[in-house]
Protein backbone atom coordinates (compact mmCIF):
# COMPACT_ATOMS: atom_id res chain seq x y z
CA UNK A 1 0.00 0.00 0.00
CA UNK A 2 1.19 3.68 -0.82
CA UNK A 3 2.89 5.25 2.26
CA UNK A 4 2.02 8.94 3.12
CA UNK A 5 4.73 11.07 1.68
CA UNK A 6 4.99 14.85 2.60
CA UNK A 7 4.93 16.81 -0.48
CA UNK A 8 9.18 17.36 -1.65
CA UNK A 9 8.66 20.88 -2.14
CA UNK A 10 7.45 21.48 1.65
CA UNK A 11 9.96 18.10 3.22
CA UNK A 12 11.56 19.90 6.49
CA UNK A 13 15.26 18.61 5.13
CA UNK A 14 14.87 20.63 1.93
CA UNK A 15 16.84 23.70 1.97
CA UNK A 16 14.58 26.49 0.88
CA UNK A 17 16.02 28.84 -1.64
CA UNK A 18 17.75 32.24 -0.23
CA UNK A 19 17.20 30.84 3.28
CA UNK A 20 20.99 30.51 5.39
CA UNK A 21 22.24 27.58 6.73
CA UNK A 22 23.80 26.98 10.52
CA UNK A 23 24.85 23.25 10.83
CA UNK A 24 25.78 23.51 14.05
CA UNK A 25 22.41 23.99 14.77
CA UNK A 26 21.29 21.24 12.76
CA UNK A 27 21.02 18.03 14.90
CA UNK A 28 22.31 14.92 13.37
CA UNK A 29 20.76 12.59 15.93
CA UNK A 30 17.38 13.83 14.95
CA UNK A 31 15.07 10.71 13.67
CA UNK A 32 11.80 12.80 13.64
CA UNK A 33 10.64 11.55 10.36
CA UNK A 34 9.60 7.78 11.51
CA UNK A 35 10.60 7.86 15.37
CA UNK A 36 10.47 3.83 15.03
CA UNK A 37 13.72 2.95 16.11
CA UNK A 38 16.11 0.96 14.68
CA UNK A 39 14.51 -2.72 14.15
CA UNK A 40 10.86 -1.14 12.94
CA UNK A 41 13.17 1.50 10.75
CA UNK A 42 14.38 -1.52 8.55
CA UNK A 43 11.22 -2.91 8.45
CA UNK A 44 9.63 0.27 7.04
CA UNK A 45 12.85 1.07 4.86
CA UNK A 46 12.26 -2.60 3.00
CA UNK A 47 8.78 -1.11 1.79
CA UNK A 48 9.78 2.50 0.67
CA UNK A 49 12.75 0.58 -1.59
CA UNK A 50 9.94 -1.84 -3.02
CA UNK A 51 8.01 1.49 -3.85
CA UNK A 52 11.21 2.92 -5.38
CA UNK A 53 11.56 -0.17 -7.30
CA UNK A 54 8.67 -0.27 -8.84
CA UNK A 55 8.62 3.95 -9.63
CA UNK A 56 12.22 3.30 -11.10
CA UNK A 57 11.04 0.46 -13.62
CA UNK A 58 8.53 3.10 -14.74
CA UNK A 59 11.13 5.77 -14.93
CA UNK A 60 13.04 3.54 -17.56
CA UNK A 61 9.95 1.80 -19.54
CA UNK A 62 8.36 5.57 -19.96
CA UNK A 63 11.98 7.07 -21.53
CA UNK A 64 10.97 10.45 -20.62
CA UNK A 65 12.11 11.75 -17.54
CA UNK A 66 15.86 11.89 -16.58
CA UNK A 67 16.83 11.60 -12.41
CA UNK A 68 20.36 13.21 -11.31
CA UNK A 69 20.88 12.17 -7.53
CA UNK A 70 23.55 14.11 -5.83
CA UNK A 71 25.39 13.10 -3.09
CA UNK A 72 27.97 15.16 -0.54
CA UNK A 73 29.31 14.46 2.98
CA UNK A 74 32.36 14.65 5.22
CA UNK A 75 33.93 11.33 4.94
CA UNK A 76 32.29 8.42 6.55
CA UNK A 77 28.95 10.59 6.33
CA UNK A 78 27.43 7.70 4.79
CA UNK A 79 27.12 8.32 0.75
CA UNK A 80 28.69 4.80 0.03
CA UNK A 81 26.13 3.11 2.58
CA UNK A 82 23.02 5.16 0.82
CA UNK A 83 23.95 4.46 -2.16
CA UNK A 84 23.93 0.28 -1.39
CA UNK A 85 20.36 0.75 0.83
CA UNK A 86 18.12 3.10 -1.02
CA UNK A 87 19.89 2.93 -4.86
CA UNK A 88 20.64 -1.18 -4.69
CA UNK A 89 17.21 -2.46 -4.90
CA UNK A 90 16.49 -0.69 -8.36
CA UNK A 91 17.21 -2.22 -11.40
CA UNK A 92 20.78 -1.54 -12.50
CA UNK A 93 19.63 -1.25 -16.27
CA UNK A 94 19.25 2.35 -15.69
CA UNK A 95 21.01 3.11 -12.62
CA UNK A 96 24.29 4.66 -13.08
CA UNK A 97 26.58 5.55 -10.05
CA UNK A 98 29.48 7.93 -10.85
CA UNK A 99 31.90 8.78 -8.46
CA UNK A 100 34.06 11.76 -8.89
CA UNK A 101 37.82 10.75 -7.22
CA UNK A 102 40.85 13.21 -7.81
CA UNK A 103 40.79 14.33 -11.48
CA UNK A 104 43.02 12.71 -13.92
CA UNK A 105 45.44 15.20 -16.05
CA UNK A 106 42.98 14.69 -19.17
CA UNK A 107 40.44 16.51 -16.66
CA UNK A 108 42.42 19.01 -15.35
CA UNK A 109 43.09 20.37 -18.69
CA UNK A 110 39.28 21.19 -19.22
CA UNK A 111 36.94 22.94 -16.92
CA UNK A 112 35.42 21.23 -13.88
CA UNK A 113 32.12 20.81 -15.65
CA UNK A 114 33.84 18.55 -18.15
CA UNK A 115 33.87 15.44 -16.65
CA UNK A 116 30.70 16.03 -14.50
CA UNK A 117 28.63 17.07 -17.49
CA UNK A 118 29.63 13.93 -19.32
CA UNK A 119 27.82 11.38 -16.41
CA UNK A 120 24.66 13.44 -16.36
CA UNK A 121 21.67 10.69 -17.04
CA UNK A 122 19.79 10.03 -20.77
CA UNK A 123 16.18 9.55 -20.72
CA UNK A 124 14.97 7.27 -18.81
CA UNK A 125 18.05 6.86 -16.69
CA UNK A 126 18.81 7.30 -12.82
CA UNK A 127 22.41 8.62 -12.10
CA UNK A 128 23.94 8.98 -8.81
CA UNK A 129 26.82 11.09 -8.46
CA UNK A 130 28.85 10.12 -5.41
CA UNK A 131 30.56 13.44 -4.83
CA UNK A 132 30.46 16.12 -7.43
CA UNK A 133 30.78 19.27 -9.01
CA UNK A 134 30.43 20.38 -5.06
CA UNK A 135 34.27 19.72 -4.34
CA UNK A 136 35.47 22.02 -6.89
CA UNK A 137 33.83 24.88 -4.51
CA UNK A 138 34.37 22.74 -1.11
CA UNK A 139 37.96 21.48 -1.22
CA UNK A 140 39.15 23.94 -3.35
CA UNK A 141 38.00 26.44 -0.96
CA UNK A 142 39.01 24.38 2.23
CA UNK A 143 42.40 23.37 0.91
CA UNK A 144 43.00 26.23 -0.60
CA UNK A 145 43.77 24.97 -4.21
CA UNK A 146 42.87 27.97 -5.90
CA UNK A 147 42.09 31.58 -4.78
CA UNK A 148 38.42 32.84 -4.10
CA UNK A 149 38.50 34.46 -7.18
CA UNK A 150 38.46 31.15 -8.70
CA UNK A 151 36.22 29.03 -6.78
CA UNK A 152 33.71 32.10 -6.29
CA UNK A 153 32.54 32.28 -9.58
CA UNK A 154 31.67 28.85 -8.97
CA UNK A 155 28.29 28.97 -7.26
CA UNK A 156 26.46 30.83 -10.41
CA UNK A 157 28.20 28.33 -12.97
CA UNK A 158 26.46 25.61 -10.85
CA UNK A 159 23.18 27.13 -10.34
CA UNK A 160 23.28 27.90 -14.42
CA UNK A 161 24.94 24.38 -15.66
CA UNK A 162 21.78 22.69 -13.05
CA UNK A 163 18.85 24.88 -14.56
CA UNK A 164 19.81 24.29 -17.80
CA UNK A 165 19.66 20.39 -17.10
CA UNK A 166 16.52 20.74 -15.30
CA UNK A 167 15.25 23.34 -18.20
CA UNK A 168 16.40 20.24 -20.50
CA UNK A 169 14.64 17.59 -18.86
CA UNK A 170 16.28 16.25 -15.78
CA UNK A 171 15.33 16.29 -12.52
CA UNK A 172 17.68 16.50 -9.91
CA UNK A 173 17.67 16.06 -5.99
CA UNK A 174 20.89 17.17 -3.62
CA UNK A 175 21.30 15.11 -0.33
CA UNK A 176 23.74 16.30 2.46
CA UNK A 177 24.41 13.76 4.69
CA UNK A 178 25.16 15.69 7.84
CA UNK A 179 26.73 13.55 10.42
CA UNK A 180 28.60 15.22 14.06
CA UNK A 181 32.47 15.34 14.44
CA UNK A 182 31.95 13.24 17.31
CA UNK A 183 29.91 10.28 15.30
CA UNK A 184 32.75 10.74 12.35
CA UNK A 185 35.11 9.60 15.28
CA UNK A 186 33.49 6.93 15.88
CA UNK A 187 33.31 6.03 12.42
CA UNK A 188 36.48 6.45 12.04
CA UNK A 189 37.82 4.38 14.72
CA UNK A 190 35.68 1.69 13.93
CA UNK A 191 37.69 1.31 10.10
CA UNK A 192 40.66 1.15 12.22
CA UNK A 193 39.37 -1.59 14.31
CA UNK A 194 38.58 -3.61 11.48
CA UNK A 195 40.15 -5.58 9.02
CA UNK A 196 37.53 -5.58 6.86
CA UNK A 197 36.89 -2.00 7.28
CA UNK A 198 40.34 -0.92 7.14
CA UNK A 199 40.72 -0.50 3.36
CA UNK A 200 38.16 2.34 3.53
CA UNK A 201 40.48 4.16 6.23
CA UNK A 202 42.80 6.98 4.20
CA UNK A 203 45.29 9.22 6.78
CA UNK A 204 44.23 12.13 4.51
CA UNK A 205 41.23 11.72 5.96
CA UNK A 206 42.44 13.10 9.22
CA UNK A 207 43.43 16.27 7.31
CA UNK A 208 40.66 16.81 6.26
CA UNK A 209 38.96 16.27 9.82
CA UNK A 210 41.45 18.63 11.45
CA UNK A 211 39.30 21.27 8.57
CA UNK A 212 36.13 19.96 10.03
CA UNK A 213 34.70 24.06 10.91
CA UNK A 214 35.86 25.62 7.46
CA UNK A 215 34.06 21.97 5.97
CA UNK A 216 31.38 23.22 7.80
CA UNK A 217 31.68 26.46 6.53
CA UNK A 218 32.06 26.23 3.00
CA UNK A 219 29.29 23.83 3.05
CA UNK A 220 26.84 25.95 4.50
CA UNK A 221 27.44 28.70 2.18
CA UNK A 222 27.00 26.03 -1.03
CA UNK A 223 23.76 24.74 0.68
CA UNK A 224 22.24 28.38 0.80
CA UNK A 225 23.50 29.17 -2.04
CA UNK A 226 22.88 26.40 -4.40
CA UNK A 227 19.78 25.29 -3.50
CA UNK A 228 17.07 25.99 -5.97
CA UNK A 229 13.43 24.89 -6.84
CA UNK A 230 14.63 22.87 -10.34
CA UNK A 231 17.85 21.93 -7.87
CA UNK A 232 16.93 21.68 -4.22
CA UNK A 233 19.66 20.19 -1.65
CA UNK A 234 18.38 18.32 1.59
CA UNK A 235 20.75 18.05 4.44
CA UNK A 236 19.85 14.51 6.02
CA UNK A 237 20.83 14.00 9.73
CA UNK A 238 22.57 11.23 9.32
CA UNK A 239 24.11 9.98 12.46
CA UNK A 240 21.58 7.00 12.62
CA UNK A 241 21.86 5.29 9.49
CA UNK A 242 18.89 3.72 9.33
CA UNK A 243 16.59 6.92 9.71
CA UNK A 244 19.02 8.40 6.94
CA UNK A 245 18.27 5.86 4.90
CA UNK A 246 14.35 6.33 5.23
CA UNK A 247 14.44 10.07 5.24
CA UNK A 248 16.43 9.81 1.34
CA UNK A 249 13.81 7.26 0.56
CA UNK A 250 11.07 9.30 1.10
CA UNK A 251 12.32 12.13 -0.36
CA UNK A 252 13.40 10.03 -3.67
CA UNK A 253 9.85 8.69 -3.71
CA UNK A 254 7.73 12.11 -3.12
CA UNK A 255 10.15 13.31 -6.10
CA UNK A 256 8.99 10.49 -8.54
CA UNK A 257 5.87 10.13 -7.72
CA UNK A 258 5.74 13.47 -8.58
CA UNK A 259 6.43 13.19 -12.10
CA UNK A 260 2.71 11.29 -12.68
CA UNK A 261 4.62 9.08 -14.97
CA UNK A 262 2.79 6.65 -16.91
CA UNK A 263 3.61 3.54 -18.55
CA UNK A 264 3.99 4.10 -22.59
CA UNK A 265 0.84 2.87 -24.63
CA UNK A 266 1.55 0.29 -26.81
CA UNK A 267 1.28 1.76 -30.40
CA UNK A 268 -0.50 -1.30 -31.86
CA UNK A 269 -3.46 -3.47 -30.34
CA UNK A 270 -2.29 -6.23 -27.98
CA UNK A 271 -5.55 -8.53 -28.70
CA UNK A 272 -5.16 -8.25 -32.53
CA UNK A 273 -1.57 -10.26 -31.92
CA UNK A 274 -2.02 -13.62 -32.37
CA UNK A 275 1.85 -15.32 -31.47
CA UNK A 276 1.34 -18.91 -33.11
CA UNK B 1 57.32 41.28 -40.03
CA UNK B 2 54.01 41.41 -38.17
CA UNK B 3 51.34 42.66 -39.76
CA UNK B 4 49.37 45.54 -38.08
CA UNK B 5 46.10 44.06 -36.86
CA UNK B 6 43.55 45.83 -35.32
CA UNK B 7 42.73 45.84 -31.81
CA UNK B 8 40.33 42.55 -31.29
CA UNK B 9 37.98 44.25 -29.11
CA UNK B 10 37.23 47.00 -31.51
CA UNK B 11 36.80 45.54 -34.76
CA UNK B 12 34.73 46.26 -37.17
CA UNK B 13 33.20 43.13 -37.69
CA UNK B 14 32.48 42.50 -34.14
CA UNK B 15 28.83 42.85 -32.34
CA UNK B 16 28.78 44.89 -29.74
CA UNK B 17 27.19 42.65 -27.03
CA UNK B 18 23.28 44.42 -26.19
CA UNK B 19 23.74 45.45 -29.88
CA UNK B 20 20.84 45.06 -32.70
CA UNK B 21 21.73 43.04 -35.87
CA UNK B 22 20.61 43.76 -39.48
CA UNK B 23 21.85 41.23 -41.64
CA UNK B 24 20.11 42.97 -44.82
CA UNK B 25 22.25 45.77 -44.19
CA UNK B 26 25.69 43.82 -43.97
CA UNK B 27 27.22 43.59 -46.90
CA UNK B 28 28.05 40.13 -48.09
CA UNK B 29 30.41 41.44 -50.82
CA UNK B 30 32.50 43.98 -48.30
CA UNK B 31 36.19 43.50 -48.40
CA UNK B 32 37.25 47.04 -46.78
CA UNK B 33 39.47 45.58 -44.64
CA UNK B 34 42.09 44.68 -47.48
CA UNK B 35 40.81 46.21 -50.59
CA UNK B 36 43.74 44.30 -52.07
CA UNK B 37 41.90 42.63 -54.41
CA UNK B 38 41.99 38.44 -54.81
CA UNK B 39 45.69 37.78 -56.36
CA UNK B 40 47.41 39.85 -53.63
CA UNK B 41 45.02 38.81 -50.89
CA UNK B 42 46.21 35.37 -51.49
CA UNK B 43 49.42 36.73 -50.47
CA UNK B 44 48.38 38.15 -48.17
CA UNK B 45 46.62 35.41 -46.67
CA UNK B 46 50.17 33.34 -46.75
CA UNK B 47 51.99 35.85 -44.69
CA UNK B 48 48.98 35.98 -42.06
CA UNK B 49 49.11 32.18 -42.02
CA UNK B 50 52.35 31.79 -41.08
CA UNK B 51 52.11 34.00 -38.25
CA UNK B 52 48.77 31.99 -36.97
CA UNK B 53 50.98 28.46 -37.19
CA UNK B 54 53.80 30.13 -35.04
CA UNK B 55 51.12 30.93 -32.67
CA UNK B 56 49.26 28.16 -32.45
CA UNK B 57 53.13 26.56 -31.59
CA UNK B 58 53.29 29.23 -28.67
CA UNK B 59 49.47 28.24 -27.62
CA UNK B 60 50.36 24.50 -27.63
CA UNK B 61 53.97 24.70 -25.80
CA UNK B 62 52.95 27.24 -23.74
CA UNK B 63 49.87 24.57 -22.90
CA UNK B 64 47.81 27.43 -20.55
CA UNK B 65 45.15 29.04 -22.68
CA UNK B 66 42.14 26.81 -24.57
CA UNK B 67 41.11 28.38 -27.56
CA UNK B 68 37.42 27.53 -29.21
CA UNK B 69 36.38 28.94 -32.44
CA UNK B 70 32.88 28.41 -33.38
CA UNK B 71 31.63 28.78 -37.24
CA UNK B 72 28.40 29.14 -37.92
CA UNK B 73 26.92 29.84 -41.93
CA UNK B 74 23.92 28.88 -44.19
CA UNK B 75 25.01 25.99 -46.44
CA UNK B 76 28.01 27.13 -48.55
CA UNK B 77 28.43 29.81 -46.51
CA UNK B 78 32.03 28.79 -46.58
CA UNK B 79 32.93 26.99 -43.11
CA UNK B 80 34.64 24.41 -45.00
CA UNK B 81 36.49 26.29 -47.05
CA UNK B 82 37.65 28.94 -44.00
CA UNK B 83 38.90 25.92 -42.15
CA UNK B 84 40.81 24.66 -44.57
CA UNK B 85 42.35 28.20 -45.95
CA UNK B 86 43.02 29.56 -42.23
CA UNK B 87 43.22 26.64 -40.06
CA UNK B 88 45.00 23.96 -41.99
CA UNK B 89 48.28 25.60 -42.01
CA UNK B 90 48.23 24.69 -38.20
CA UNK B 91 49.93 21.78 -36.67
CA UNK B 92 47.65 18.85 -36.43
CA UNK B 93 49.04 17.71 -33.11
CA UNK B 94 46.86 20.46 -30.67
CA UNK B 95 44.31 21.46 -33.84
CA UNK B 96 40.65 19.28 -33.81
CA UNK B 97 37.74 20.27 -35.99
CA UNK B 98 34.47 18.74 -33.96
CA UNK B 99 31.43 18.77 -36.58
CA UNK B 100 28.04 18.85 -35.29
CA UNK B 101 25.70 17.09 -37.65
CA UNK B 102 22.10 15.49 -36.75
CA UNK B 103 22.22 14.35 -33.30
CA UNK B 104 22.46 10.31 -32.82
CA UNK B 105 20.09 8.90 -30.17
CA UNK B 106 22.21 8.74 -27.56
CA UNK B 107 22.87 12.86 -27.99
CA UNK B 108 19.61 13.50 -28.46
CA UNK B 109 18.45 11.53 -25.06
CA UNK B 110 20.64 13.92 -23.13
CA UNK B 111 20.79 17.77 -22.89
CA UNK B 112 21.32 19.55 -25.84
CA UNK B 113 24.93 21.21 -24.60
CA UNK B 114 26.32 17.47 -23.53
CA UNK B 115 27.56 16.79 -26.78
CA UNK B 116 29.52 20.46 -27.19
CA UNK B 117 30.99 20.01 -23.84
CA UNK B 118 32.60 16.74 -24.94
CA UNK B 119 34.30 18.37 -27.17
CA UNK B 120 35.34 21.74 -25.61
CA UNK B 121 39.48 22.51 -25.78
CA UNK B 122 41.75 21.36 -23.38
CA UNK B 123 44.65 23.43 -21.99
CA UNK B 124 47.08 24.27 -25.07
CA UNK B 125 44.49 22.89 -27.51
CA UNK B 126 42.12 24.89 -30.64
CA UNK B 127 39.15 23.21 -31.36
CA UNK B 128 37.05 24.44 -34.28
CA UNK B 129 33.34 23.99 -33.88
CA UNK B 130 31.72 23.21 -37.65
CA UNK B 131 28.36 24.03 -36.40
CA UNK B 132 27.25 24.13 -32.74
CA UNK B 133 24.97 24.27 -30.56
CA UNK B 134 23.99 27.40 -32.06
CA UNK B 135 22.04 24.90 -34.51
CA UNK B 136 19.91 23.83 -31.44
CA UNK B 137 18.29 27.79 -31.41
CA UNK B 138 18.47 28.84 -35.56
CA UNK B 139 17.40 25.39 -37.11
CA UNK B 140 15.25 24.36 -33.89
CA UNK B 141 13.19 27.45 -34.18
CA UNK B 142 12.98 27.99 -38.14
CA UNK B 143 12.04 24.36 -38.59
CA UNK B 144 9.75 24.34 -35.64
CA UNK B 145 11.39 20.77 -33.72
CA UNK B 146 10.33 22.04 -30.21
CA UNK B 147 8.46 25.08 -29.39
CA UNK B 148 9.36 28.77 -28.49
CA UNK B 149 9.62 27.54 -25.07
CA UNK B 150 11.83 25.40 -25.41
CA UNK B 151 14.35 27.37 -27.33
CA UNK B 152 14.13 30.49 -26.11
CA UNK B 153 15.33 29.64 -22.68
CA UNK B 154 18.49 28.45 -24.67
CA UNK B 155 20.13 32.13 -25.62
CA UNK B 156 21.08 32.43 -21.66
CA UNK B 157 21.77 29.13 -21.16
CA UNK B 158 24.66 29.24 -23.72
CA UNK B 159 25.36 32.90 -22.35
CA UNK B 160 26.03 31.05 -19.31
CA UNK B 161 27.77 28.18 -20.33
CA UNK B 162 30.23 30.34 -22.53
CA UNK B 163 31.10 32.42 -19.77
CA UNK B 164 31.60 29.11 -17.61
CA UNK B 165 34.16 27.79 -20.15
CA UNK B 166 35.70 31.09 -20.07
CA UNK B 167 36.21 32.17 -16.46
CA UNK B 168 37.86 28.08 -16.40
CA UNK B 169 40.28 29.61 -18.91
CA UNK B 170 38.80 29.20 -22.60
CA UNK B 171 39.30 31.91 -25.07
CA UNK B 172 36.00 31.91 -27.55
CA UNK B 173 35.77 33.56 -30.93
CA UNK B 174 32.21 32.97 -32.83
CA UNK B 175 32.39 33.77 -36.77
CA UNK B 176 28.73 33.90 -38.97
CA UNK B 177 30.02 33.53 -42.73
CA UNK B 178 27.27 35.81 -44.30
CA UNK B 179 26.89 35.34 -47.80
CA UNK B 180 23.95 36.71 -49.76
CA UNK B 181 20.82 34.34 -50.87
CA UNK B 182 22.16 35.48 -54.71
CA UNK B 183 25.30 34.19 -54.11
CA UNK B 184 24.69 31.19 -52.39
CA UNK B 185 22.37 29.98 -55.50
CA UNK B 186 25.77 30.52 -57.09
CA UNK B 187 27.34 28.18 -55.37
CA UNK B 188 24.67 25.54 -54.84
CA UNK B 189 24.15 26.13 -58.89
CA UNK B 190 28.48 25.20 -59.37
CA UNK B 191 28.22 21.96 -56.86
CA UNK B 192 25.25 20.78 -59.20
CA UNK B 193 27.46 21.31 -62.18
CA UNK B 194 30.46 19.67 -61.17
CA UNK B 195 30.56 16.04 -60.37
CA UNK B 196 33.49 16.64 -58.14
CA UNK B 197 31.78 19.05 -55.87
CA UNK B 198 28.60 17.08 -55.80
CA UNK B 199 28.88 14.98 -53.09
CA UNK B 200 28.57 18.45 -51.20
CA UNK B 201 24.76 19.32 -52.41
CA UNK B 202 22.16 18.01 -50.31
CA UNK B 203 18.67 18.79 -51.70
CA UNK B 204 17.76 19.40 -48.02
CA UNK B 205 19.59 22.27 -49.05
CA UNK B 206 16.88 23.93 -50.92
CA UNK B 207 14.54 23.24 -47.86
CA UNK B 208 16.82 25.71 -45.66
CA UNK B 209 17.04 28.27 -48.97
CA UNK B 210 13.43 28.33 -49.05
CA UNK B 211 13.47 29.72 -45.56
CA UNK B 212 15.82 31.67 -46.07
CA UNK B 213 14.44 34.92 -44.63
CA UNK B 214 13.91 33.08 -41.17
CA UNK B 215 17.17 31.72 -40.83
CA UNK B 216 18.16 35.38 -41.42
CA UNK B 217 16.07 36.28 -38.11
CA UNK B 218 16.72 33.68 -36.23
CA UNK B 219 20.99 34.97 -36.68
CA UNK B 220 20.04 38.18 -36.31
CA UNK B 221 18.40 37.23 -32.63
CA UNK B 222 21.24 35.40 -31.63
CA UNK B 223 23.62 37.74 -32.88
CA UNK B 224 22.80 40.05 -30.96
CA UNK B 225 21.64 38.28 -27.76
CA UNK B 226 24.98 36.03 -27.56
CA UNK B 227 27.90 38.21 -28.57
CA UNK B 228 29.53 38.66 -24.75
CA UNK B 229 32.65 40.29 -23.74
CA UNK B 230 33.83 36.91 -23.19
CA UNK B 231 32.13 35.16 -26.53
CA UNK B 232 32.17 37.43 -29.37
CA UNK B 233 30.98 37.24 -32.63
CA UNK B 234 32.09 38.17 -36.17
CA UNK B 235 30.10 39.01 -38.82
CA UNK B 236 32.23 38.30 -41.99
CA UNK B 237 31.10 39.16 -45.35
CA UNK B 238 31.82 35.98 -47.05
CA UNK B 239 30.75 36.41 -50.50
CA UNK B 240 34.42 37.00 -51.73
CA UNK B 241 36.29 33.69 -50.29
CA UNK B 242 39.80 35.30 -50.37
CA UNK B 243 38.52 38.32 -48.14
CA UNK B 244 36.62 36.19 -46.04
CA UNK B 245 39.44 34.23 -44.89
CA UNK B 246 41.65 36.68 -44.70
CA UNK B 247 39.37 38.84 -42.43
CA UNK B 248 38.66 35.40 -39.85
CA UNK B 249 42.76 35.12 -39.80
CA UNK B 250 42.96 38.40 -39.07
CA UNK B 251 41.12 38.47 -35.93
CA UNK B 252 42.12 35.39 -34.96
CA UNK B 253 45.71 36.46 -34.86
CA UNK B 254 44.54 39.99 -33.06
CA UNK B 255 43.23 37.60 -30.30
CA UNK B 256 45.97 35.26 -29.95
CA UNK B 257 48.68 37.93 -29.91
CA UNK B 258 46.63 39.63 -27.31
CA UNK B 259 46.64 36.51 -25.11
CA UNK B 260 50.79 37.44 -24.73
CA UNK B 261 51.80 33.66 -24.41
CA UNK B 262 55.03 32.89 -23.75
CA UNK B 263 57.36 29.88 -24.51
CA UNK B 264 57.42 27.69 -20.56
CA UNK B 265 61.09 28.47 -19.83
CA UNK B 266 63.16 25.61 -18.72
CA UNK B 267 63.26 24.43 -14.83
CA UNK B 268 66.99 23.50 -16.09
CA UNK B 269 70.10 25.36 -16.81
CA UNK B 270 70.66 24.90 -20.54
CA UNK B 271 74.35 25.69 -20.70
CA UNK B 272 74.82 22.70 -17.50
CA UNK B 273 73.32 20.02 -20.20
CA UNK B 274 76.11 17.83 -21.61
CA UNK B 275 74.70 15.63 -24.36
CA UNK B 276 77.34 12.77 -24.91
Amino acid sequence: MPHDIPSPDRHPYRVKPGSTVDLDKIDAEDDSLYPVGKGDGKDLLKELTTEIDALQEQLYAEGKHKLLVVFQAMDTGGKDGTIRKVFAPMDPQGLRVASFKRPSENELARDYLWRVHAQVPGKGECVIFNRSHYEDIVAVRVREIFPETVWSRRYEHIVNFEKMLADEGTTILKFFLHISKDEQKARLQARLDDSEKLWKFNPGDLDDRALWSKFMRAYEDVLARTSTDHAPWHIIPANKKWHRDLAVAQILIGTLRGLKMEYPEADFDPASIRID
